[in-house]
């Protein structure tokens, strides 16, 4: 098997043997070399936020000392749900490589799959607008600042 | 305005007077109590998980010592990322209230809108599955831990 693929493994392992979480691990790998690491944390730290790509990617950018991750590659033991994937973009990691999908994962009791099956409708009725025109006024302060730097 | 909403802007506003990064702040609220805040630090943490929304949400659990925030209602000033809308999803979180919307944050040079509009298929090319029997071993070690603790 691939061998970063086996160190997700035994990330999440000791996770779990742990009490830490699921069993969820991942390794971020830039060339040949691991640039970050971490397993689920949920239970451990109260955290629902503490997911291991989340965690590996905390790991990563503290390390090289930089929120962009280019030219990453992240291994994880389970399909990354749509948290992790919306931080896997905003990372800018290049390529992923999960072990279980949404639906093993899904069989041992957690909801990711519910979550991207949501409909817009419920999405809508979930979150609403409000108060636009206040908020638009902040986003122009923003946009009026000088030599920001940008992510 | 909404008072709570006031705060979360309050909370975006001193973070992009203080270039910790961009427009973004939140809180979140237990009945008519704060129980959660905070604000964008992806540049100042170097660190692109540390949305607003991610932010309040972890305080929030610290706080009040859980990872479930069922009851809560989270305010804040851009519409939710994918990111984001999956931690508050995780979070038990019962509604959210925004004021831009991701269009508005696209104008301002923000990703969110195209992270919402990438297809299946790009979404396929970007993630493969790889060594899912090895992963499925793992799962199935979890799923015979005793007494575990779930969320």
């Amino acid at each position: 098997m691939n061998k970063y693929m086996l160190f997700a493994i035994e990330e999440a392992r000791m996770g779990i043997r742990a009490g830490h979480g699921g069993p969820f691990g991942s390794v971020i790998v830039k060339g040949s070399e691991v640039v970050g690491r971490g397993h689920n944390q949920v239970i451990l730290n109260n955290d629902p936020t503490c997911h291991g790509e989340m965690m590996a990617i905390r790991d990563a950018c503290k390390r090289l000392n930089t929120f962009d991750l280019s030219g990453c590659i992240l291994y994880t033991t389970g399909e990354p749900c749509p948290m992790c994937f919306g931080a896997i973009l905003w990372a800018n990691i290049e390529k992923v490589y999960y072990g279980c999908n949404v639906l093993d994962t899904e069989e041992i009791g957690f909801r990711d799959n519910k979550f991207y099956n949501m409909t817009d409708e419920e999405k809508q009725e979930f979150s609403k607008c409000l108060d636009r025109e206040e908020c638009k006024k902040l986003y122009q302060e923003y946009m009026n600042i000088d030599n920001k730097k940008e992510y």
